[in-house]
């Protein structure tokens, strides 16, 4: 699944093999890459600056838990563009090995967050105990490798594809509506080629006065670029001062938009342009 | 600690006696209130708007993991209106029974955010199995009344003195600028008369088309009135449609304030107002 082919770029993402970081990576670029399982985000993008790996890839937004601060702080941190995005469907699966029952399962084992999004289901399967675990696939992988019938995971479909495990339950997620955005990062910028519509990623940040934010927007709404997201937080240790993180549809290629991010660095105290990219497809409710 | 005086108005809060949620009522209302612990934040809300308790208190955005998106959707559903807020710096503790060793234990029991919070000091403290649980003072509760001595769990001071347990380890977080904003809610609106500067939060929704943001915005600039939050989410269900999350300073009762909200009402498709209320302090890193 993962691909032998030495000449396919090698791709980082957190997690194990089977993680839905993985399952993006693939879909994204329909299998012609060769996925590497990090323990961090800190590696992915540490290693993907390097050299070491020639693309990255992590979530940047859960519709149900929102934004991934530490990933807007990891891209503040360090020198990669976004070079595309990627909408995917998270359906988690009950996971343990083939021929067990749910009656023999006394604990489940998965990331706190997906763990956190089953727990009405979990709590009317049964009186299991919750074991936190670094990662989705990782869960599946350690359940597997010490052979241990008493325990299932929760992770994605790929997961138990991956290590041979058996799925006991499918859409575990209490909310239906669940589903994560995922950024590609690379060393140079995306191909402007590429067809499509695009979407540019950046982030800017002013002193908090009246009117700061709508004389920044001015840049954009005085040319009808659209924006696809706002969103504002206070940065840590200055008070009253805040960063805001925007996409808007377009390129940096086209002149109107370069001449949008151009009036935005004089109205605001910086501006850092993440990357202009292909538009991937929103995943919501009506994909599946 | 939590009063014994029926006299003191109720508030509920989701989590066990020693919650975060709960120092936060307290802290804010100077202990003259008496919380009622429930098992959701569905009940907070539920439990609020029939009468069942006066006031309610819930956690709306942390520093790190940002907004917490379900109690914005409560607060939508819900006709209660938010009537003060509180930020609380998040210091987690280890907290076992008096006379437990760090090496007696094997495991850790927290809220599985609270978990993931701590991940790299829990690693660097021990070889544990972290399990996870409905919420962190609950887990001191369990350890607590089961007698686990081979147990410790996460969760705030106030959890630990409540169930006469003992902290083996402070400030557990890996990153020290953890601080969640509460919002206490009411079936009224908050009085007008208390003095300090106000703030009123407000969600409006409208066709993603070019320029939206910057019109609805436009009310507000145009009256020099300041924002202190603004967060676009995709409407679930309803394609390329935002619902925006925005705060701004000043209160409703003055005319400027009232008639950009009408203004704001022309331009976009929907606006509901939660409420008026008096500004906490920022806890950011400097206030401790």
């Amino acid at each position: 699944m993962t691909g032998s082919d030495a000449s396919r770029p090698r791709v980082a993402f957190q997690g194990a093999h089977g993680a839905y970081s993985e399952q993006a990576a693939l879909a994204l670029w329909n299998g012609a890459v060769q996925p590497v399982p990090l323990s961090s985000f800190d590696e992915v993008f540490a290693g993907v600056e390097s050299g070491e790996y020639e693309r990255g890839i992590v979530p940047i937004e859960n519709s149900l838990a929102g934004s991934i601060h530490r990933n807007y702080d990891l891209l503040l941190r360090h020198n990669l563009y976004i070079i595309a995005e990627h909408s995917l469907r998270v359906s988690h699966c009950l996971i343990a090995h083939p021929g067990v029952a749910l009656d023999e399962i006394t604990e489940v084992h998965s990331h706190p967050q997906a763990l956190a999004q089953c727990e009405d289901s979990l709590r009317a399967l049964g009186p299991w105990r919750a074991i936190a675990q670094g990662d989705t696939a990782g869960s599946v992988k350690l359940i597997r490798e010490q052979g241990w019938r008493h325990a299932a995971a929760i992770a994605g479909e790929a997961a138990a594809e991956h290590y041979g495990m058996a799925i006991l339950h499918r859409n575990l997620e209490d909310e239906p509506a669940n589903y994560t955005r995922f950024l590609a990062l690379g060393r140079e910028p995306a191909d402007a080629d590429l067809g499509g519509p695009h979407k540019t990623s950046l982030a800017f940040a002013g002193k908090n006065e009246p009117g700061l934010l709508f004389r920044c927007l001015a840049a954009f709404a005085l040319r009808n670029i659209d924006l696809s997201k706002i969103e504002s937080r206070p940065l840590r240790g200055v008070p009253w001062e805040y960063v805001f993180y925007l996409d808007f549809a377009g390129s940096l290629r086209e002149p109107r938009c370069e001449r949008a991010v151009e009036q935005l660095r004089e109205m605001s105290s910086f501006v850092r342009v993440f990357g202009s990219y292909r538009r991937g497809q929103p995943a919501g409710p009506t994909t599946e």
